[in-house]
């Protein structure tokens, strides 16, 4: 990380510098985003993605069918705690994955909420992973469900698949709420071109130019969108047209890891100075005492040790 | 309703009809469905989409912000199965919108196993309407958590945006489960063309031909698909080009009523015999109570009125 500040001149942002003692209340997504990249010093984003079959061997319980769906779900959530201290105060944000939560039905909502308010607490941002969209009156409800009801999450991702008037109560919702969403534009996933590069211009482009757009009404004091783009990182050639495309949209990069990108294929996403883009990493932080590298370590130093490799790499390979 | 069965040849299906006492261990959603809607002579599908704003003043608890967040959840619980009992015996399926439940988060989601349980207890199938889609890992989250984890739903709506590899986990599950998924191909709201006209031919023929090859390995003995999709009836060319495109897919045609959908517009969507589709109304039924025809009814007795109402002008479109 190089000089910050000032890389990014921010066209039409009208709202104050928010004051510290009121930091949430006050400002949008974009600038606390911008300040904990900032403090941290890293743009590592820690996915909390409980898979049930890696979780070490002391919350065994949550894989045992016999066992009560609560007492599972809690020792999911328990494990997902003491992620959230490992990261505390390390690295800016953190993203829990709602679908695992919602294997547990309202018991694995009920952690949802805890593990939220928990990461919240340790000054940690929260990324609700959705993927959420619907029509209109059903995305403002779901609007409301993860970026206005408590304990809320900073911001979330959505799905862009429905158009821009499903997408507008998000935007209401970010605008009201100093909220974000990160918006799916190219995902990660191996046949992530089947619909996303239908056409001429991709749609996958497409969709790039109406976050860009979208997100213009919605700077932060910093320069930057508060309405973001998921961007995954086993397409580097794309990551650096699609940044071109989106100059001030905040990135958020999955694949890293076990997905299979790896750090030089995340630089292009940055924009000067280590801004504008966050790295995800999941299994390989979680479970990273399953890996040869950590091997006999304890759970949670190695999920810790994992997460310094990761935040090292990433450090060296961002512009 | 007109003469029904043997309207559609069943390729490849060699799945052997289900015994009645076991109906739902043993059979594909494409055979409970078929047999659904012949059973009721319809194909009105009743969506459970609790508008806190909208709820009869018996419920009123549900809106007060001041109130105990179960107290609220639970008060949109009791309405929506008050709603289950006046559709059940009379409609195939009822579709409860999920996000309507997540704004109330676990306690939400506690009211949605309750009335998913008690939609099923009454004989009706139970279409999630999640819209979730992920990559892979987690796609199968998802679907474990709405298709597996009891209660479960019959079916959910999924959306294609990920691609076929993220799609695969759902399509596994209803193979494995006997359940059905609906994938998002046209949607009702008004600038759904956005990114789904996109390309030549536009995406949605694309998502729908994919649709068609997806559900080709997932057919009941009745000859549909376990594989469905979501056709907007606010585009009715649209319906008929996109039926002969998906010739033995269950459509699920939202944007009846309320979103400016008529019976008219609808036919095109429906097999011979008035097979292979639900038509939705959410807002139409439930909140009847509010419209000048059903001035001064019980709230309850409008629902009941105004579905048959709907019962009555689908059948007249049907084929």
């Amino acid at each position: 990380m190089a000089a910050r500040r000032g890389g990014i001149v921010a066209e039409g942002a009208s709202i104050s510098p928010p004051a510290t003692h009121a930091r949430e209340r006050m400002s949008t997504y974009a600038d606390r985003l911008d300040d904990a990249v900032s403090r941290c010093g890293n743009a590592a984003l820690v996915g909390l993605d409980p898979h049930l079959d890696a979780l070490p061997e002391e919350f065994a319980v949550a894989r045992d069918a016999g066992a009560a769906r609560a007492v599972r779900a809690q020792a999911m959530g328990d494990f997902l705690c003491e992620i959230v201290d490992v990261a505390a105060g390390r690295v800016p944000a953190v993203k829990p994955q709602s679908a695992f939560f919602e294997v547990f039905g309202a018991d694995g909502m009920a952690q949802w909420e805890r593990v939220v308010a928990r990461a919240r607490a340790a000054g940690l941002l929260v990324i609700g992973d959705v993927k959420r969209g619907d029509i209109d009156s059903t995305a403002k409800a779901y609007a409301q469900a993860f970026l206005q009801e408590s304990p809320r999450c900073d911001a979330i991702t959505i799905n862009p698949y429905l158009g821009a008037d499903a997408v507008r109560p998000f935007l209401d919702a970010c605008a009201r709420l100093g909220a974000g969403v990160y918006v799916l534009v190219r995902t990660s996933n191996k046949h992530s071109g089947l619909f996303q590069d239908h056409g001429s211009p991709p749609l996958h482009e497409k969709v790039a130019d109406e976050v860009a757009r979208w997100g213009s009404g919605l700077l932060g004091t910093c320069g930057l969108s508060s309405v973001g783009a998921v961007v995954g990182a086993t397409h580097p050639e794309e990551l650096a047209r699609l940044r071109r495309r989106m100059p001030v949209t905040p990135f958020l990069i999955p694949g890293y890891g076990a997905q299979g990108g790896s750090a030089k294929d995340v630089g292009a996403g940055f924009l000067p100075g280590g801004r504008g883009a966050l790295v995800n990493s999941s299994r390989g932080i979680l479970y990273a005492y399953r890996q040869p590298a950590y091997a006999g370590m304890h759970w949670k130093d190695a999920a810790s040790k994992a997460l310094a490799a990761m935040q090292a790499e990433i450090a060296g390979c961002s512009r």
